[in-house]
């Protein structure tokens, strides 16, 4: 347990309340009670504050004096990253015992710190940095490395050769380093060859991958995810693909293979991108849009029909395979009105 | 062995034929052969019965007057639904025998009567109910509980502190309660930082999951999936939403963080749903549409655009990005076409 | 290590260099070094010839005049195809030592040939042919087969009951047979009724399935994939599907169940198909078009909406909602416009 003082003195913030008063956990605005700390992150949810229960807020200066007398308050000019590292401090990940269970399968080499989970293999020529934890049923295989620090989840796979940095955090169902999509069509057999790729997969620091997600391996080169990378959950990176540092990317996102992008981008849902084209830094891509071109202006893009009820949607979609012939019937109102007027 | 007159009584349905024909096994209404019981649920297919070798057919009484008279049947108003129960009974899940194979690990409660498969892992803490089968690889995360009667298929991963209702199926590479997506972007570091996702997934009765397919974990409050859902595979389900009950979703289907939707709704494949939204009971979306806003009106909706030759997409489709300028020229010539008119 | 005049002879094509030139390993253009073959597939990149340190190019006997001198070249009509027989040929798989894990749990037969991972578990009355890796964590379900020479990944999951052809390649997270989604809505008790999925799913030979592909078993028929059909990762095939050989499949395609897709078709990434529709032969589908309908000519075919920034793609898309409101105004302008001719 810790104080509303720890908090201030921990994290540099000011706070309005009695410094006594003690935190146990974080919590949302409708379900916290005495013991949690909550925050506000848009002013919308300010008008909630006097049914709030929590033991303190956290809020940003500017509305602190829109918040109800009986709540202590923490202010910070970006209240949902300080409740982010408040969470973390108030939510210390589990402890975990060293040591490698007697059925996990241990051909590589294991730092005596780290946790091996029951049924995992690490294959020949692995290696498993200190205090990395590996779940149960999970495969390295042989000469991947993975940092400290790590926590590899159950169930998931990294094939032979990956190379994994420290601090990054892969959920279950999660591959690393299949095949690339990589075949030539041979048009006398009429059959598909298929290209070995042996390129590897290069994960920075600090990275997550989220559940079910693959990450190909290169097919010459090796496909790069640099530091910081967030990848939600069933996303496709095709081969040799690069991507740039601390970008992020929502569930079901798909990646063509040998596409670059930049840093700090951010994709929505199920935004697919095609192979071989380049992303520039800072480029944003709706939910849904599908990218064929490169990018090379950072800012905000979008495409996407927006939802109708089926009727409408039915009306309005037939013309949509009829907008050349709608384009021309304009042109000869155009050129017929600028006669008419000619005439008079 | 059943015979019709078995049928009959079973499901309290009117019979048409020898009650002593003897039904073996269901089958489509072009592979039926003699033994086989088959259906037919769209007027359409009647055409085929005059072909059709089954022993016996389930059929609409409306249309009980065309089928042929070779062919035994049985009325029911809806044969579709009938069939589905008829082959549940002509097809029972292959027995199970009670155990826990040697090589999985055990170090949870588990009723003696489950089924624990090959280098399954039940880790501290989790309990598994009456008659309920790990499939081989799986693994059910510390202090999880999975209940009575479950199907939970080889190579599952169910993190820990989740709750999975009674008589639910799990189908192989499915991820119940990896960590939400939640990271809050620290502007001054220019790295994302992780939140605590300290929620569980609630999972009810009666609901199907299907392969690979991925369900987070709350942020703080739980992922709630109410009873009798029927999920299809690769479906990607955000922290902290809430389904209700007897939803439907087809494959591929993405669902944004902390997302409600209804009772009975039906999600067609590849649709994508934003974040934070609400979908009423009783909706019905279409295939491969995306949903940005809230829908607070049951019924069918729909966007997407329809398939065309690659020519004429491409030039059809130059125009979307002229839209604007196209309802600029006939707003241009409305306005003129109204001034010529005045002039007359 | 192999020479120049070894590749020739192996592939029966011209060479112009030194035959005893040593060739290690590919490698891109850009990156190669001195004991490296490379090739140029497309005449842009002929540009980027004059700095290329490989010891041999592969290129058009069309563009060979236009290689710079320094550079040993192999000639083929298809350099790309000639690369990637090459390549395999230069990068032979490694070699796999026969043998069972002593972890592995196998209840069916195998052949002495074979390597049986770590952990991994072939049920009862399963078959593994000839030379066919497991890899750790797959689980081969009970009386399924799989042919001689294939390579099954890690953590690949085969249910019970399915047959695999011959040099079929499945990776990890790979699920195949899982149940269909078929379920009758019972309007009366407001739930689903699952339909037992008694068909099989049946590869054919030198197929390659990609990571966290799933493939569901059929309801009554089989869901059918023939010969040398390649499927990327994250694909979802539905049950009772039938796909044409040679046909490809980019990542995150959606298949509906009962649809039958010709030989050699190509579907880009992210490409749904609905449920009950027939691809012809030869049909190329772009990435992220949704199909509605069955297709019965050879050719390419699109939808989709171009990306834009965001604000012009708020302006634009607004009038998508009103297409026809639009075409109405069209047709009224130019009935205005007739009427104000015939009045002159």
């Amino acid at each position: 347990m810790v104080t509303l003082g720890d908090l201030a003195t921990r994290f540099g913030v000011e706070i309005r309340g009695d410094p006594s008063i003690e935190l146990r956990r974080v919590a949302s605005l409708e379900s916290a009670r005495p013991g949690d700390l909550t925050f506000v992150a848009q002013p919308k949810y300010l008008a909630r504050l006097p049914q709030c229960r929590a033991s303190a807020v956290i809020v940003s200066p500017k509305f602190a004096d829109r918040a109800p007398s009986h709540l202590a308050l923490v202010l910070a000019a970006d209240p949902y990253l300080l409740y982010a590292k408040a969470a973390q401090w108030l939510h210390p990940e589990p402890e975990v015992v060293p040591g490698v269970h007697p059925s996990a399968v241990v051909l590589g080499e294991v730092d005596p710190s780290c946790t091996i989970g029951p049924n995992a293999v690490v294959e020949a020529g692995a290696r498993i940095g200190a205090r990395t934890v590996i779940g149960a049923g999970s495969v390295i295989g042989a000469n991947s490395s993975v940092g400290s620090d790590c926590r590899i989840a159950a169930n998931v796979t990294i094939y032979p050769g990956c190379v994994i940095g420290a601090r990054v955090r892969i959920h279950s169902g999660a591959v690393i380093g299949a095949d690339g999509f990589g075949f030539a069509w041979d048009g006398e057999e009429e059959r598909w060859v298929k290209i070995p790729q042996i390129g590897r997969v290069l994960i920075g620091d600090d990275v997550e991958i989220g559940a079910n997600t693959s990450i190909d391996r290169g097919a010459l080169e090796d496909t790069v995810i640099e530091d910081g990378v967030i990848l939600d959950n069933q996303i496709q990176i095709g081969h040799n693909c690069h991507v740039g540092a601390y970008t992020a990317m929502a569930g079901c996102v798909g990646v063509g293979g040998s596409t670059r992008i930049g840093r700090r981008c951010r994709l929505g849902g199920q935004v697919g991108i095609a192979g071989h084209v380049e992303i520039c830094d800072d480029v944003t891509i709706m939910a849904g849009s599908g990218v064929m071109k490169s990018i090379t202006k950072p800012g905000v893009y979008g495409a996407g029909i927006p939802l109708q009820p089926y009727e409408e949607w039915r009306r309005n979609f037939a013309y949509l395979r009829h907008l050349d012939a709608m384009a021309e019937r304009i042109r000869r109102l155009e050129k017929r009105l600028a006669e008419l007027a000619d005439e008079d």
